[in-house]
């Protein structure tokens, strides 16, 4: 049988359309997009026309997005980016506690120039509350950046209500959205949001690309100093392949935006009624119902995370403990303990992540093979058997 | 007839071996590296083999190379992340007058950090005199970056003699081998640099992916944030197809490294002896032997640069002026201005950068072209005209 891959949060493949659309801007149209002849200015208007179309995903304007490497490189141009440019302004940052490592460490880094960063708790379902974050606020305010979805949990933040905060304080508001961004309606207009993060990896589009959103003339400073690329903001010569499966992918997430989100939102429900049927003592995290469509992450008492998924990668299935960035680094996860889960519970999470790309037997298979796993590893757990023998 | 590329510094097609490497890690080996499934170690393995290749090039170890998104990004992670993380030491930096607009605006990032930055001058040729090197470095100065090779001029500096002044005065040494590495020998354990840039795309490699080498354990303050990638070097999903292709790309550039040299020079060589022969009043730039092997540069008299690449290209030849990074960018090059260079010569830059690709007709149809297009921007040149009456 092919393998059920529900781990689209980790890596999605890129789809067709998109790789063909790539595939002549390896050895054909191959030119440097900023030299003067009509070879290389044919590029940058394939460029520019797959700008409007990854603009076109969250209702910005071409002129607003830039192209990074990355979810992680925009994550880290914001973070950096806006403290540095607003220096006079203050020092002070506001994230929340379930951020990405990106936007984590990058925080970090701040701190050991002399800027302040307030870490933000969330409630047990992981969001962040807009009067605790009125409260943060100071005058010497820079920055607030907090995720739009998090990619272990699936809950999605009030966000337009963090950005009306931000708003009324006149504090610029950044959100990575790199795992919303494709899955599920995302409208800078109408979030007022000033920056965004996004990633083409995310939504089928290929790795090595991502974007950050920068609304109107808000100044921020560069990440990568250099040439005239991309109105002087980000520097180097353009991964072109990349941006045009960007492009590409993020026009088809578009369009299919609506079906694809009933598809796998009705996967992932089947998929949690299934898995709550047959495992006892099973604690589903983050938001019920605020959450990323084909999302569902779980934890599962007495045994460990890392077990459950090496045993479903045996027959074939792939799912994900925690983000992949860090599920080799890191025991107990941050963002579970920042949901007050306790770690022996936090230490059995499985998070799947599907797509549109999944089907109705993927799910059915998974809960045919996850609950005769749990039993065997249970029954090799010493967590377990005590908890048994205490409740005989 | 097919074009005449022969701006191989601005960009290069991607060679067959090397795309076709990339393939499969589109859509079929798509999964995170990061993962602790099969699906996600096996790609990780596949980075570690192309990851050697890459290092086989330079003669660095696997574990000294850090893959970044371009040269770009190499550069800049080494101008700020060097000293970042030597700040005790102190804040003092040198550079060259014609570093890559990547060193060059990263230096001048610093300065708005309470860094002094040292711009060292060039001979006629755009060589750094390594006394002078040597004169300029002070107690405080933590780093010091000075290109391989320059891709305007051609010109190759004395890369021993300067390290090798680093490292008598314990200073660390990055060099950007963008322009070089692939296309002459460089080999990191020889030349005792501590850091050097590379690009992909240099060498017929992948836009969108290039590296740092860091020499064993030097300390540098990452640039991009986050997860565990690259050792915790550099954070962001792998960009993998990037990285296969690099690989493999600079693996066969090492193996035809002898042969490539000896093909591109004589073409060369041949080129510079027909437009000589053909064109009065023309200026050849950078040094006469320490040179690329494909690279010829000129200027041409009382006439523009962009008319002459205009013209060119409307019959199939694709040459450039300057930096592709910069043409559009600037009218007078600040790399010919540092080789004193009167801008009223160097308005008339033209650059040729030739490859193994390039062929004996594609030679002969340059040199059977550019003249007339010469003579006839000539004639309308009011300078010309000038120079011609007060001759006769």
């Amino acid at each position: 049988m092919q393998p059920v891959y529900m781990d689209h949060a980790s890596a999605t493949p890129v789809r067709k359309e998109a790789l063909e659309a790539m595939l002549p801007y390896f050895d054909r149209k191959f030119a440097n997009p900023s030299t003067v002849y009509d070879l290389g200015t044919d590029v940058l208007k394939d460029i520019e026309e797959h700008r409007e179309k990854v603009a076109g995903l969250i209702g910005a304007s071409p002129t607003e997005i830039i192209f990074t490497s990355s979810g992680a490189e925009a994550n880290n141009y914001a973070v950096k980016g806006i403290p540095l440019a607003h220096k006079k302004k203050g020092n002070h940052v506001i994230i929340s506690r379930i951020e990405h490592h990106s936007v984590l460490n990058a925080a970090r880094f701040l701190e050991r120039f002399d800027y302040e960063v307030t870490y933000l708790p969330v409630d047990e379902y992981g969001r962040v509350d807009p009067d605790r974050l009125e409260r943060a606020i100071r005058p010497e305010t820079v920055l607030v950046s907090i995720m739009h979805g998090n990619n272990e949990i699936g809950t999605l933040q009030p966000l337009s209500e963090l950005a009306a905060v931000c708003k009324s304080k006149g504090v610029l508001f950044h959100s990575d959205a790199v795992a919303t961004a494709g899955l599920i309606p995302v409208d800078v207009s109408r979030l007022e949001v000033d920056l965004l993060s996004l990633s083409a990896a995310q939504l089928r589009g290929p790795k090595g690309v991502g974007a950050l959103y920068v609304r109107g003339n808000t100044r921020v400073m560069p990440l990568i100093h250099g040439g005239i690329q991309e109105r002087g903001r980000r520097a180097g010569t353009e991964n072109v392949p990349g941006i045009i499966g960007f492009g590409t992918a993020a026009e088809l997430a578009s369009k299919e935006l609506r079906k694809n989100m009933d598809t796998v939102s009705t996967l992932r429900n089947e998929l949690k009624a299934g898995l709550q049927d047959s495992i006892s003592c099973i604690q589903f995290t983050g938001h019920p119902e605020q959450r990323l469509p084909g999302h569902l992450s779980l934890c599962i008492e007495a045994i460990e995370g890392e077990s459950i998924i090496f045993m479903l990668s045996k027959k074939g299935i792939y799912v994900n403990t925690g983000s992949a960035c860090a599920s080799k680094a890191l025991k107990t996860s941050p963002v579970l303990t920042a949901l007050s889960i306790k770690p022996e519970i936090a230490h059995g999470s499985v998070v799947f992540t599907l797509n549109e790309t999944n089907s109705r037997q993927d799910v059915e298979y998974a809960i045919g093979t996850l609950p005769p796993i749990v039993n065997k590893l249970r029954s090799y757990s010493p967590l377990w058997q005590e908890k048994v023998q205490a409740e005989s």
